[in-house]
């Protein structure tokens, strides 16, 4: 007699549609992709909706690796998981993100920081654990971005850059929280850890830059400057909890001045959300004395290197830098969803587009042009 | 009848013997000078030992004001008071400060900073309170130095710059709890705020650096790594607690890898005790991801720009500066110098020479030629 075994679905590769950045800064191609099947403790996702971020922009701009997949803010549901994976199963709903959280290594189980060291930011393309891309087209290697690359029908991630979330959380919402507005209001909470009735200067009021006042806002900040060269920036931003706002253009004297006029010799916090090194000194300079705090948050395009008078520092200024607001993805993030469905925190109001995934370029045009806070880009509309 | 009015003692102009810097860099030399009445809320003190800091010499080697009185680390006794002066007597003995606390600003009262606005850093060789000086030859004036100005028998300071101490504690010590030795500790237990068991990185090992060692050792610091190129500071440092030496000259790696490799990835810890900004990036290198924190508490001589590559501080890192280890000094010295009189701090051993006035310049020759930690200078030895 035969015996009957259970069958055990292996994954087969996937050919899907993803959006192909050829070569720096030329517009993205619709192509027909394979996706290999998840490696041991990665998993397979459709991703149903991905944002797009200032930083995939960045990348796409000035950076050397291609052919590649963008995208890294997104949501999706499993639908296959690698060996040796026990947290997830097919039909999990997901938030995928772009450091993960190993929960293992000197720097997760610090209690203190997010940067894992297995699972940190992953700048050259391939995925963590074998070096290697999971993406092809006729056999040549596509490369992967943030070993996130949302920017697909079909993404492979590792287990630990992906957290699970109710399935009643509207994914075409959510995925913010996978990146942008999750790292503003964490360089607002866990990094500056704004106290109540404080002063606040925010440099840049893209997502990022207005979640940090969102965040500021409930954490009671008495003030709350909002400093942009884009004039339209600066009504919409009152939504957030901007008190003020200052357009550099429109001032003779040095936006620092302006600051320190307004805050009584200056802001006990800044925060530099443009990606502009040359920016991060005049944060410095924009807190006051004594206990002023400066958070950057910016990937710059140009200049990587910060640069301060030593002054600056001995009369009582900290510098502190944040990835993803401090946020250990795994532990943290469905807090902040809970935050979500409870309306305690705003996300809805940064999606200024929704756009289907062959407009995906038209995304990149209005972020690139200023036009838009967060363009949804949703995978199946 | 006449009437018997109280004889109310009005000071008069002192001439007493002062070392005089004619030139930058050009030995000082001990004049005659004039040292005016204290003004309203000042006092004038009788030195009686000063020790000399490495600040002077950089000053003295790269400032413009002259002439000039150097000399901040000292101890005195009150020889008469200014108007409005209810806090000190004559005859009270002292700590003078360079940066001294009004108790009444912004800065003062709100717990958080040492840097007074009113009685903060003075840079310009007068008096907080007037813009003028105290100090004369021939009706010309002499500049001070840090509103302490101690290498004079005699000096004028503010009431806010003098922190009054107990009769019993012997003041050719204690002058190193008025900028060196506080330095130091403060920046290690108050600024930043070192935890038990941590690992700890101490570039430059003078007064300063030993000192930092010495409050991170207190505080249980599990490794204390200093670095300096001098090979003779390496035995003498562990009596402060330094727990490893490396000079960078007896090491082909970048000694931010050599440190990486002793503290399996960074230290917790920190500090730049030389003044060399380019020294503040390899300090934050040094440091792991996630919560290094570096101090930078040296006074440049070159180059005041700090400079650091962005992702240094987006990987986690904090760059914070120390001026007088953040001590408030009329809130917190009484407590240090309590402590000395415990025997819970060290003070003495940092006094490798003792000499009188007419030797300050050896003062001065030694610390230029790193074969002291601390002079003492007896002003009547």
């Amino acid at each position: 007699m035969q015996m009957s075994l259970p069958c055990v679905k292996q994954p087969d590769v996937i050919t899907c549609k993803a959006a192909v950045a050829w070569e720096a800064g030329k517009p993205l191609v619709i192509e027909e992709v394979n996706v290999n099947p998840p490696q041991a403790m990665e998993i397979r996702i459709k991703v149903v909706c991905t944002s797009l971020c200032r930083s995939d922009i960045t990348a796409w701009e000035s950076q050397a690796i291609f052919p590649r997949i963008f995208g890294h803010e997104a949501t999706g549901i499993v639908e296959s998981v690698g060996q040796g994976v026990t947290e997830f199963t097919e039909g999990d709903h997901v938030l995928t993100v772009f450091i993960g959280e190993c929960g293992k290594c000197r720097q997760c189980t610090s209690g203190k920081s997010n940067i894992c060291e297995v699972l940190g930011l992953e700048r050259r393309g391939v995925m963590h654990c074998d070096q290697r891309t999971r993406f092809s087209i006729n056999g040549e290697p596509i490369y992967h971005y943030c070993a996130v690359s949302s920017f697909s029908e079909y993404t492979v991630v590792h287990s630990g850059c992906a957290v699970k979330i109710s399935s009643v959380v509207p994914l075409e919402k959510v995925c913010l929280l996978s990146c942008g507005v999750a790292a503003g209001l964490g360089a607002a909470w866990n990094v500056a850890d704004i106290s109540n009735g404080s002063s606040v200067v925010i440099f840049g009021l893209g997502t990022v830059g207005l979640s940090v006042a969102q965040g500021a806002k409930l954490r009671g900040a008495s003030q709350i400057i909002g400093v942009d060269t884009n004039p339209e920036k600066g009504e919409n931003a009152k939504a957030f909890g901007i008190t003020a706002f200052i357009n550099p253009h429109d001032s003779k004297d040095p936006i620092q001045q302006v600051i320190k006029n307004l805050t009584d010799g200056g802001a006990d916090y800044s925060f530099e959300c443009i990606g502009d090194t040359g920016m991060v000194t005049t944060a410095l300079q924009a807190c006051c004395d004594g206990w002023g705090l400066t958070v950057t948050l910016g990937v710059p395009k140009v200049k990587p290197e910060v640069t301060a008078h030593y002054g600056i520092f001995l009369t009582g200024r900290t510098l502190k830098g944040s990835l993803f607001g401090g946020w250990k993805p795994k532990s943290d993030l469905p807090s902040l969803v809970d935050m979500y469905t409870k309306k305690e925190i705003q996300v809805d109001e940064y999606i200024t587009h929704n756009l289907p995934f062959e407009d995906v370029n038209k995304a990149f045009n209005l972020m690139r042009e200023g036009k838009c806070l967060r363009c949804v880009i949703h995978m199946a509309k």
